[in-house]
């Protein structure tokens, strides 16, 4: 016996000595159900840039339009899961942005914001799953982002720049991750590459599996090493890959979790996974509501997945949160709330496609067909003017991720008067978030932590 | 033994021979401390209007500036309470008003927006202070707003109008509450009512004792009935009466709150106590982030002083929540967000008193030397002379509490860029919200609750 089991087992024995009727109580009505022992497999989940707003709302329409409870709701319900306030600050920052985050739960430590996993000095910190790695386990990220995104790297490798996407394609083979599964092509093909060099063929040589399209996802073989590239960039936005035929090849994060965890699930030392719902902080960025829940939806589904495996595993901690809340959006007050807030159940795609599909020579009346088609809201001349002028040149908005300074500000105005759903800005804020903890090792979470806590819950709960 | 108490003995009793190796670590790892038995007092507060974002923002002023977390988040630390997300809309709407949110708690009913405790047919549902009252407890209300105001009228009172707050003057009279102090003096004053009735005399008939000013506070007697206001209309923002000399005549919440228990501790048969932070709702309305923060921590205060008495206590349930969030205010992405959220300590007023000051035949330079006397903030001309331009009636703004058509939203977006807080609109929200409770029933609250489950919990802790 070790020590850490001989201390285990002393705690546990002295337990029953002091025991009293109040302790009792307190188990009976506790408001989750016991676990114990070890995580022999731990799945980070991470809905990127969720406000409460988001989790609120996602579950409100799942109610309303689909009528069901969220899955992450319902883990409330049933009392199958810890609870905590999380507070997402960056060493540079009240707001964090997601590598900063990132790195906070998988390195341990705050960095500045744009950073992943190096401290103010230049050390370097070891990422956590490079750490489990070390312990025997397998170890895989899945996004709906590009793969070498922020928030899968900050569990990964060490780098000053988020953005040297490039490069994190060819750090994480050196690293021998057992899945990834994501977007992000134009970082791994010679042809898209800037120094032309096939990243892919580097994976092929050290025996990894190719998957492009959401049908190889069938071809995944248990155990064997794989890299799921299913999009030149980010994956599409949910609604717009249920809407749109295009997109049907790319998989749900859903999907990929589920084969993700198919792929390590029998590694007799376990596995770790992260799951993040990137394109929810993208439609936070762009203040798309429609998009925003439907990827805060696919991403609910995903828990589903997780959690379904953690229940009939048993040793399998999962973790529910997010990096920073984003754009706080929320339904606001009037006669009319409800109705207008189920009205976005008839929005058919993201606002990036809605603005991405008007064209300059578009006449007014064309902007408005397109917009009823795309949303049922019926412009009025001077707003189909408005958003036209922006085609023209005459008028343009930055913002991250909005690549081609479309009008998604003055747009998402345009929704609001008819949605009844508002936003504080087109960024990350400091609000505090939510956490939840299934499993082995969620007893470790306590009500109020720091994002770096989560760093040193995976470590214990897994004893290493 | 009656049947309850019976069948609360054998639940233990069963506890005591199915307890698990599991159970032992649920009840080692509890995230709350145990409580059992029956809750003798209970003291409901309502911070009005507190987005999570809101809360957050509290604890990191405080932190940040004050030197220490708010004391609502320590409970987080010192794992003392339970917690829960609460639903919060009402009948009539995903966003509800207070008053149907009061009704929500008060009633154990969901009603329309605007209404107290009458459902959609008519019917009267008892509100829960009388029923508290009916068993022999002492019960009370304080508030930050008028004492006629929907949250503490929907634990009172049936009214049709939330709005007929000189009627309601009158009914609580007739209900004998034991405490009631806060703002509302037009109607009692028979100089200010309409129908020129002296509603204090009615009271004093009563042997109630009148409170005007603080320092009459002390002599307040234990056991006496006491109606305490403070104020014409609401109390002064939290900021505004540290900072004016006016206002040093009116109590604080947290020194009501305990006068309030002085003068109801000592019963037999217990007392009930709603608390509530009106003014946090309204600077939420105003988008004034300085009066939010500060009536926040004025609500954190009287926590403080509500759990300090429960922990000596130990037979009283506390209950700290909000009836909805407003405005989903939230720090914003940026490089200098930190430097820029702390610059909210130089602010010196409420944006009401700043705006109020300011008069037509201010020139430019009187108003930016106002606003830096006021925020420490430099306007440039055009924004001088913008806010002006709502003097000389070429511009007004309209909205709730904003009587005369103040330029609230244009002042606040000023604040904004020098700040870093940005808010979703000037109403309430539909986000899920924050509930905590601390003693004997808070094993009651389920992780995920609608608003009326706190009125059974009430009942139920109390075993009524
Ligand atoms: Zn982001
Ligand atoms: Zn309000």
């Amino acid at each position: 016996m070790d020590r850490r089991k001989f201390l285990k087992g002393s705690a546990l024995f002295s337990g029953l000595f002091t025991l009293s009727p109040s302790d009792l109580w307190s188990s009976q009505r506790s408001t989750q159900p016991p676990h114990m022992g070890k995580a022999k497999n731990i799945i980070f989940m991470v809905s990127d840039g969720m406000s409460l707003g988001t989790l609120s709302m996602a579950d409100l329409y799942s109610r309303n339009i689909l009528g069901k409870g969220s899955h992450w709701m319902n883990l409330y319900h049933e009392k199958k899961v810890s609870r905590a306030l999380m507070d997402t600050a960056s060493a540079s920052s009240i707001v964090t942005d997601s590598a900063a985050a990132s790195s906070a739960f998988g390195g341990g430590i705050r960095v500045k914001n744009g950073v992943l996993n190096i401290g103010a000095n230049g050390e370097k910190h070891l990422p956590i799953w490079q750490k489990f790695k070390k312990a025997g386990k397998k170890a895989g990220c899945v996004t709906t982002v590009t793969i070498t995104h922020a928030t899968p790297a900050g569990f990964c490798i060490n780098s000053e720049r988020r953005n040297a996407e490039p490069q994190i394609a060819e750090m994480y083979a050196d690293l021998k991750l057992d899945v990834l599964m994501g977007g992000g092509d134009e970082f791994f093909n010679p042809e898209n590459r800037k120094d032309k060099k096939d990243v892919y063929s580097v994976y092929r040589k050290k025996g990894y599996r190719i998957m492009k399209e959401r049908a190889d996802l069938k071809t995944a073989k248990n155990g064997e090493k794989t890299l799921g590239i299913f999009s030149t960039g980010a994956l599409p936005y949910s609604i717009d890959r249920a809407n749109l035929t295009d997109f049907k090849n790319t998989p749900t994060l859903s999907e990929m979790t589920q084969s993700a965890i198919d792929q390590m699930k029998n590694h007799p030392d376990g596995f770790v996974l992260q799951v993040e719902g990137g394109k929810v902080d993208w439609a936070a960025h762009a203040n798309d509501i429609a998009a925003l829940i439907h990827d805060q939806l696919a991403f609910d589904e995903a828990v589903k997945t997780a959690v379904d495996f953690a229940e009939k595993d048993g040793n399998t901690l999962v973790i529910i949160t997010t990096d920073h809340g984003n754009a706080n959006p929320g339904t606001i007050y009037g006669t009319d709330a409800t109705q207008q807030f189920n009205s976005i159940s008839e929005y058919k795609y993201a606002n990036e496609y809605i603005l991405n599909t008007i064209h300059k020579n578009y006449s007014v009346k064309q902007v408005k067909d397109w917009i009823y088609e795309s949303n049922k809201l019926i412009l009025n001349d001077d707003e189909a003017r408005h958003l036209l002028s922006f085609y023209n040149g005459l008028e343009k908005e930055e913002g991250l991720y909005n690549y081609k300074k479309l009008p998604f500000k003055l747009y998402s105005d345009m929704q609001k008067s008819r949605n009844s759903v508002g936003w504080i800005s087109m960024d990350h804020s400091g609000d505090y978030v939510e956490v939840a903890a299934y499993g082995p090792g969620s007893e470790l979470l306590q009500p109020f932590i720091k994002n770096t806590d989560l760093h040193d819950v995976m470590l214990k709960a897994a004893q290493i």
